[in-house]
């Protein structure tokens, strides 16, 4: 580490969800991580031990609520739990990526509304801030009322393609209605337009036709998404794009979930290359040659600094 | 009143925003409206009267909070301070329309969440349930901690194409990149295909292009949207539409907020229908010729039924 | 601006009801008022943009609570919410003038009590501290549960009379039966004894009478009032404490509501000058020859400064 | 106990203040109190036993928190913990003297607001509504976010003064500033005018003087106060007026704290009659001959019937 | 299911904990299970799906915390929040195994508590009732400020062996210093004197010893313990029972946890039988012969049954 | 006062349950006793004025919880009202004796959880912190939710017999099944074996009897408890302990409650000497002299120290 952080109550905190980019942001901001161990009784409880004082300190964990979910939820309340009972001055959440943020809204009847649920159990455990990027809905952060800084991470994916040298024009692509909002903010970016995969089933018993809504034909066409987890629209959106003349297809996403048939939908597809960031862990055996994984530790460390020294974050974005 | 609603303990009161609603609603229902008087003493401050028991009673409040919205508000939440006070049993608030749904994230550095705020408000002041209507974000849901009854007002708008005999084939068009959600909702409902206004500046300095993303060439356009406020972007869409070879021009939304120059655009614009409810109450000088109002008072009187009889709410819309 | 006040974290922000009062208070400490914009929408929605970032800083908020008051509640809760998201250390809302405060109790059936609500409604936005003046009642106080600092405006009224040189004995009149505890406290400052008026109804059906209560004949009397609004019971009072031989009748309250007649009574009335503090802003058409305004500014200026440095605020009134 | 209610729901306890009149409360409804012991352990700690089952009862528990103030609190709150725990379905509290509600705002610095903390102890403990009796300050029913029935007594006491010839003109007197309100409620019902003692010192280091406001010359003065504690007050006031030349004095409160010298001064004093209430049980020795005490046990059990019963209580004032 | 319970309003739901349990209640009962799906995406998350109206019901759910506890916990909160927002009346957690109940008191600095934290969470999601039996620690019921209902499983072990013809005097042991009092409730139902395991160790670098307090020779000993969890001290105890003396060894708990090696250290142990509850489900590998297993379901049915009517639960087990 | 503490932001307040140990922690600490007078009126309500300053301050008040406990709990309440009202930074509460620690869980149907209660009410006052020693259940931390430092007196305890010459081996003896833990982790310090007396009643309708578990004959037997109240179970077990061969009997505890016939009970019975703290004060005429009393005051002010300097308190017990 060559940069020291020299405050001492500045501690980073690392959970089991995703131990590598903690210790990239620890890096970043020049800390050691703190010592905890975080295991598991025989019968699958959760054991903490914070094995330094922390009294007074202004504590950072980092925990991105990816699969496995529920553990990693229950393993960040339990440690929010020890952190209050021990005196922490503050207690920063820091997720990279929001889990069970798609369940925010009541679509059909008696369903939950997970993504409050979890805003809930993290302020009842006492949890005094949230750091978190691209959240699903942004609305959610009005399930808070602690403060929540929400991140950027399109400006990364959005440089990465920038700096590859694409063959022709760019069309950027929403593989569903959702979408378009994010599409056209990258489009923006890359000041290319716009198209959207209208995915509607023509009659009643007939099959759904991807249905492509805009002009693709002989373009560069990169498709963006939030989040990408089994990968079924994604690839479905690829392959019909390529069917309907587009010159080649890239496809990004901030988190990859990339559950189920994930990985290999994506090697059976026409996406070219998958670009994502490390917002999540990839397992060994995801990390195929087709995706690439975008590092968000320094925006993550140095949005923990600006917290940290009461310095704006929005800045970060101008 | 024809029919007569039987249980004495379900009492509609309806606050200044939207009486004649109220009165239809409570027709619909088969009762009176509750006796209170709601007015403002010379300095401004609100003045509630209720001048009849509701000790144990299930009381109903129905208020948009339309313009004046903080007027609106603020008569609301003192409303429930005295319901709270005088010993309702519950209290259900019914939004038809929610003011403020549109401050519903934080969009810039800095920015309240007036949104969550006002649900918290109304969970203070001491509401028990909500009942509201096409909320412009369906996570506003999740502001609440107690219930919301989240009723649908598409279905009506749709009804009432459907019953028109429009010559040709329709094309639904979301005005902008966030309703497209909206309008594959309503082009299912016409089995119609969507399109997308992609208003963006082609380069720096250059005036913003209303770009049309799908097919609308000959076609009966329908533009849809939650909530037309000062119709600039509705009228400037229709325009685009019928300069890009629409044959005709609608347009419908939920909540008819319609502000400063918003009717006279409507009347100069090529739209040759404007289709809205009456979850806002229309002043008069807005009852101009091209706006049709549906009532939702069925609806929602319906609702309140079902919800004091502890029915399933959610089977209205199977 | 002479003085400069050094702590860059002392942040004072003024919304729209009393700009005047803010930018005289953010003088007296030294300080810059903080960047904002306060703003509606074609539709009456308040949209608040904080222009510089408040993170980690004690935020003073200044805002009086009068007409319109509504509008002035919710302006206030909207930033209290902003500030909040952004990280704001401590929010200290300043109210020179509380509105609804007169309504502090069930004074009939079914009645609200607004002045607990907006206290309740202040905390659940977020605010931390309220530095206010002259409570209709001092148990509003005991509304909140966050430290409430309550400052006395009467020594200023009475300093103003002690510096003029008043002809003959003076009397202190309260103008009801609620308000001879502030009368003894004027009349202990300018060592004077007290009258009530008295106001009540001989027999049904009969007008009332404004019978006075306490010894007035030839003596300069001077009518004490927290708040003055229509200003009907002042003037009566003072034309029958004319009619009943005072040599001369003075007035003063602490905040001038001055609503509806409440100027042309006073112009009409035998109140020779009426005294008042600029808690409440007056509108041009309200700044009468008759009315002599006298600054708050320095005392609130000092408090908020006492505040900040954690220094006894009561020693303000030894 | 010749009447019986039937609803086997609804439950009256008693604990150790005021046993008879809680015994009286329930004659008057029609129940026999509920079985439950109250005793302290050797170390003066609170043992509750409830003897029944109240699950899914509506509880009511008399206590008024009179000397001994702080056990009668304690017995309170632990009461309505044991009843929450035990699955009452409503806790409703019957406190005819709210102790502590002398101590309603801050008068100096750095005190405690006593009677909004008792009220957030009964909140927290789990009341679910509150009927008391004339409270010190109206304003404390703003205290509470829960409903609260707030009863008058000043009727009870004017009956009784409208009962008796009394020899000439009434003057009704208040003895300090600030009960001239009460004094005013006082003298509409006899219809008599008011008066006040304005005790004053007239230069520093010279005796406070009880000056008397007002035309009491020849009259029978009736002295009121909601509470009369030491009774120095009153019992000057009462010297003062026959000094003065009233003809003679009467006295009356609601509650009967009388601490201290209170029995010794009453009896010492030119008061002719005190009337008071039985909200405070008297302890036999202060059973003395001047002192006449009327009970409000069906004024108390009348307002049960109706809350339990969900009828206006406000009508029982009409 | 021969018995049919009348009221349509109690509703059973089961999560996936202990379904077998859960069904055998409802029969106790005479309902059918809610219907109500309850499984997972494929990235982890769980999707909920209540199936029927439960609007203004009073829903009881079933679900015992055991492994896969974290799993289990977010299940029934997220079945808490789908009620809570599906106006469930009230919602009744029946858990008959509480898990992180060995995690109530910070045993180590900075360790949490987490038996609390999971009572802080079920409250925050909605529940409003809970009902458990034998908590590892009887003051984990003050945890909640819900109501409570805390049954007991130590009757159903004492008949079992008050049911079995023993040969010989019982003595009833506690495996370690904590159960003691545990082991005195058993001995007193089987009028039985009791022994204490106290495993110690003799000097620092020496082997622990399992040192028996009190007279265990030629006795038949029954172990009690309120968790079996690895089954290390159990086996441990009834080695060094048999190797001191003892005639015969039995063993029981209320809640087989049986994690890790705890099956085969019983099957290789002179435990002669090992009686336990069916609060905890067992996988098909666990039920071997030397494990009893005895329902529960009576006891938790009937107390349903007296929780819905509002009948004494407490009365159970007089 | 030979040494100063530098820091004038820690505030140390007395109540009245401790003076004397409050004046010793002071010392300790080496800062005075802040300036308050606790007293009460006339009719027993409890006045407090705090006489400095202590805005921005870390105040520490102590107050056991000790008889007069309802005084004492009430003093400690309103105190805490008046340190939140005044702006103190934290208030932290330091109670060395918890008084209804006890009732800590339903044991009977229907009781109350005082402890529970306690902990909700010290919350809702405002305080920040508890700082307490050998709670009666360490289950009494999850009561609270706010950080509790929980210090321990039996090292002191212990520390005391070990610089006790005493004749012969050692024997640990718990009066109770439920003191059995309490009892190991003395025996720890002193490397001793343990008993227990085992009171229980051989048949129905024949006396109990104290058996006597472990073996004791001819050692030297320490009782120990945490809170010795009545003295009737502790001087019952010394005087067993010595008929069954005991060669002498000494007894200690944290909390000397000592309340009726404590005293007269230890002067008869067989216990050589009872070793206390001074976690509460003993009157007078309780300072016996087989009593021999310790001070906690080192313990606990250091403990003050580390938490204002926000060092581990932890440490302290290593």
């Amino acid at each position: 580490m060559s940069n020291q952080y020299l405050d001492p109550n500045l501690k980073v905190f690392s959970l089991n969800s995703n131990v590598e980019l903690a210790q990239e942001i620890a890096n970043v901001i020049g800390v050691e991580l703190g010592k905890c161990s975080v295991s598991q009784f025989s019968d699958g409880e959760i054991q903490i031990n914070i094995e330094e004082s922390i009294r007074g300190c202004d504590v950072y964990v980092i925990q991105s609520t990816s699969s496995p979910v529920n553990e990693n939820i229950m393993e960040l309340l339990i440690m929010i739990d020890a952190l209050k009972r021990a005196s922490a001055k503050t207690i920063n959440i820091v997720m990279p990526y929001y889990g069970y943020a798609r369940q925010d809204r009541k679509a059909r009847a008696r369903e939950p509304i997970t993504a409050k649920l979890v805003a809930n159990l993290l302020e009842t455990a006492g949890a005094t801030r949230v750091i978190t990027l691209d959240l699903h809905a942004p609305q959610i952060q009005g399930f808070f009322d602690i403060p929540i800084d929400h991140l950027m991470g399109v400006p990364i994916l959005a440089d990465h393609f920038k700096s590859k040298e694409l063959n022709g024009d760019v069309v950027i692509v929403s593989p569903d209605h959702g979408g378009v909002t994010r599409a056209r903010k990258m489009a923006e970016r890359l000041k290319a337009p716009i198209a959207i995969i209208d995915k509607r089933r023509p009659k009643p018993n007939v099959a759904e036709v991807m249905n492509i809504v805009g002009n693709i034909e002989g373009k560069v066409a990169i498709l963006i998404d939030d989040i990408i987890d089994t990968a079924g629209t994604i690839t479905l959106a690829a392959n019909a794009l390529v069917e309907n003349g587009a010159q080649e297809v890239y496809a990004c996403c901030t988190h990859p979930v990339l559950s189920g048939p994930a990985i290999e939908r994506i090697e059976n597809s026409k996406i070219k290359e998958l670009v994502v960031t490390n917002s999540i862990a990839l397992a060994e055996e995801k990390r195929v040659e087709k995706i690439h994984q975008l590092s968000v530790a320094p925006l993550i460390g140095e949005a923990i600094i600006r917290v940290h020294e009461e310095q704006s974050v929005s800045t970060l974005f101008d």
